[in-house]
Parts: C-alpha cells; sequence; structure tokens
C-alpha cells in the first residue's frame, strides 16, 4: 500500500477508479469494473486482478467463487491517470458472470439490444452454493 | 432522444454511463470517456462518437478541433447495462489528445510508470488555435 506508484493514480471522491479488463491475445474487452488502492495495490503484489465491489462494499478477487481468475500481463495508466486498463489471461475463458466469455453481448442493432454472444457454460453450474 | 433502447441503460446518478473506445480491426483500446443520453443518442445517430465531457460540462464531438473523430462500427451493451463499448474506426490513428494512438500509454513495470507508446504527431499540430 505504500508504493509511490499508487499516488500516481487519481482516484475519484469516493477513492476509486475505473478499470477495463482486455483479454491478451484476442485484445477483447472482457469486463469493466472498479478499484480502490488496496485492490489496484493487491492486484499487482499478486498478479491477479481484484476489484472493489461497490455493490457488496467489499474486496472482490475475480474468480474467488468460480475459479475463473484474471491473470494480469499488464496494467496501463491512461493519459489523464484516472482510468486503468489491465491485460489479463481469462481462467477459463468466462469473465461475465452470465456465463459468457465477456459482459458486452447486447449489441445495438436498429433501435433494438440483440444478443450476439453465447453462453459458454450455465451460471448454475459455475456458481456452487451450498 | 425518444428511443426506448436509451431506457435500457443504468445511467449514474449524474446522468452518465462510462465508456470504452475500442478500436475495430486492432481490438485496441483507445480510452474511456462518459455519455449522457444525448450523446449516446447522437452517436448512435450520427455514426461518430459524441461524448459528455465532464470537465467542461456540454457535449464533445470527438475530432471536433483536431479532426480525429471516431467512426461508429458497433456499439454494446454489458450485462448490468452501465457500460457501453463501443468500437470505432479512430480517423487518423490518434485519440489521445497528447497525440498518441491511445490513452493507455503509461505501464506499470517494478513500481514504475513507464511510457511506452510513442507520439504520432505533436499535439500543436493537431490542435490550431488562434
Amino acid at each position: 500500500m505504500s508504493g509511490t506508484w499508487l499516488d500516481k493514480v487519481s482516484w475519484n471522491a469516493d477513492g476509486l477508479v475505473p478499470v477495463i479488463a482486455q483479454e491478451v491475445g484476442s485484445n477483447k474487452v472482457l469486463m469493466f469494473a472498479w478499484m480502490n488502492r488496496e485492490a489496484l495495490s493487491l492486484t499487482a503484489e499478486t498478479g491477479q486482478a481484484v476489484y472493489w465491489s461497490r455493490s457488496r462494499k467489499r474486496l472482490w478477487h475475480k474468480g474467488e467463487e468460480s475459479g475463473h481468475v484474471q491473470k494480469v500481463h499488464a496494467v496501463h495508466l491512461d493519459c489523464d491517470e484516472d482510468v486503468i486498463l489491465i491485460t489479463v489471461e481469462q481462467v477459463g475463458g468466462i469473465a461475465c458472470h452470465t456465463g459468457r466469455h465477456n459482459c458486452f453481448f447486447q449489441k445495438l442493432e436498429q433501435d433494438q439490444w440483440v444478443i450476439d454472444q453465447e453462453v459458454v457454460k450455465n451460471p448454475e453450474d459455475i456458481y456452487h452454493h451450498e
């Protein structure tokens, strides 16, 4: 948490920074989420993506339930220093909680949102709750 | 502005949605910005990216000064319906105001942010002010 590199990031009023996760190789955008200082620090330290869940108000180690962790290959900061882009290997090939490869599966076509991406695995088979 | 497809988007408390712009072909992430309802509507209508500038508090037709407009090939919405991904052709091959191809040119390497992308064109030659 002491890294001065973390001070370079312009955290927003909530202490968060928006994060884009992109797949290494395909360059496909997998998902969008947020990190706080601790999450970004842990992401760099562990080499796996750790986000801040705004709904659950806690650190969210991506894949903690599903096993679909993201192995981080690179971390980039944008020109305004208020957006992070991480390049990751998506374990299991599924980033989205709907069981799809990525979260951007609704495409605008003639004023309609049309699903243009198939489910890889049924979410019920991904998330095992007792 | 009357499109019901716009109602599907979960606008944040400020009436904005985060937008990721990705280059068609290379799949590189060019930039990250925000849109309000009018900006997204205009983007779909005109086929060119129109953002909401939070600093200038006005609509921002990307490329209005530089000529580096973004021609929109696709618009996607994520699973939570609160993030937009646009796939664009970046006219001029320069998306960043620093004169670089894209905004993510600072890479984290051993606790340091290192610039890993060259300037394509001097910003002074891009933005002509009288």
